[in-house]
């Protein structure tokens, strides 16, 4: 690596780290260029250079600074509704944190913000995790546990959404119970 | 009406007006506040005197300029199945034009924005929607077609959150064969 290319590096972290930050103590209604690159001890222009918009920066920071759950495969006890409570009751506490919320409405705001952000988000982030639960029902399936033509994909978007959804609009959030109810509600139409 | 709140009206009605027609031009992430003053024939300090960001005057231009989804009661024609089925499939029909995509990034932007907008926004669009749906489903329990432990808030945020997912991802557009599985899917857990 050469120097250059070295410094490159350090401002890239730095700009990166600085959004990372500024989005938990602040949100991302309060998060501006100007202030990340305060933060950051770089120039607007650099930060412009490297990514086109407020949105494109937040994703990165997000994806790469740890903000995101990690991706780690849904646990498979052999019971399907054990597996999906415990997936939906883990994304349902970690949403409803402060730094949870503030992650999800960035990443949204970026989302509805950037179409170029929308793709990379949901290829890097939401895609993933879709397809980890996917698999979980798919195997569920093999085993009998859903019925025959049980409806993967419509099943996966009715769990991932109805936890979006409760977040998304700020109002009272989402609890573990409501978590259950849903897993069961899908589970007796797909059994 | 004084002279002069007759001009403020005027102006009210003109900002809201270049909102509504640059939102639907360019959507949210191209519009500004300078861009809405020009086309209003105003001045920025206008519009920061009634609203305090792009947000608030984004969720007043959805409201009052016509683009939201009136607020009609589902149909009642005393089976559930068919009467989910219409409305999940307008509002699916809805959401995936142009104008309905625009709609909804814009309303879900300006809600992970700023806390204040996001009340105002549930009061006024999505806590009267959902109520809607609730009654009908209250209806359909009372009636026996739901069983009679069915949990109703449960059943209105998985047919609205799943469509919700689909839309916000900004991938393939969700069908109405989507809107019928889901629907099959609540029923076949709640009946």
């Amino acid at each position: 690596m050469t120097g250059g290319r070295r410094r490159s590096e350090t401002s890239r972290l730095a700009i990166l780290d600085a959004a990372r930050d500024l989005l938990l103590e602040g949100g991302y209604e309060q998060l501006t260029i100007d202030a990340i690159a305060g933060r950051a001890g770089v120039g607007k222009q650099t930060i412009y250079r490297w990514w086109g918009s407020k949105g494109a920066v937040v994703a990165d920071a997000a994806l790469e600074g740890g903000l995101a759950q990690p991706l780690t495969p849904l646990p498979d006890t052999g019971d399907i509704e054990t597996d999906l409570r415990r997936w939906l009751r883990a994304w349902t506490e970690h949403l409803t944190t402060a730094q949870g919320t503030g992650l999800i409405l960035a990443l949204t705001a970026a989302t509805a913000d950037d179409h170029t952000v929308a793709d990379v988000l949901f290829e890097r982030f939401t895609q993933p995790h879709e397809q980890l639960l996917r698999d979980r029902l798919e195997r569920a399936r093999g085993a009998g546990q859903l019925a025959s033509d049980a409806p993967v994909p419509t099943i996966a978007s009715v769990l991932i959404g109805s936890l979006l959804y409760r977040v998304l609009t700020r109002q009272a959030p989402p609890t573990v119970d409501d978590a259950d109810l849903v897993v069961r509600l899908v589970l007796g139409g797909a059994g």
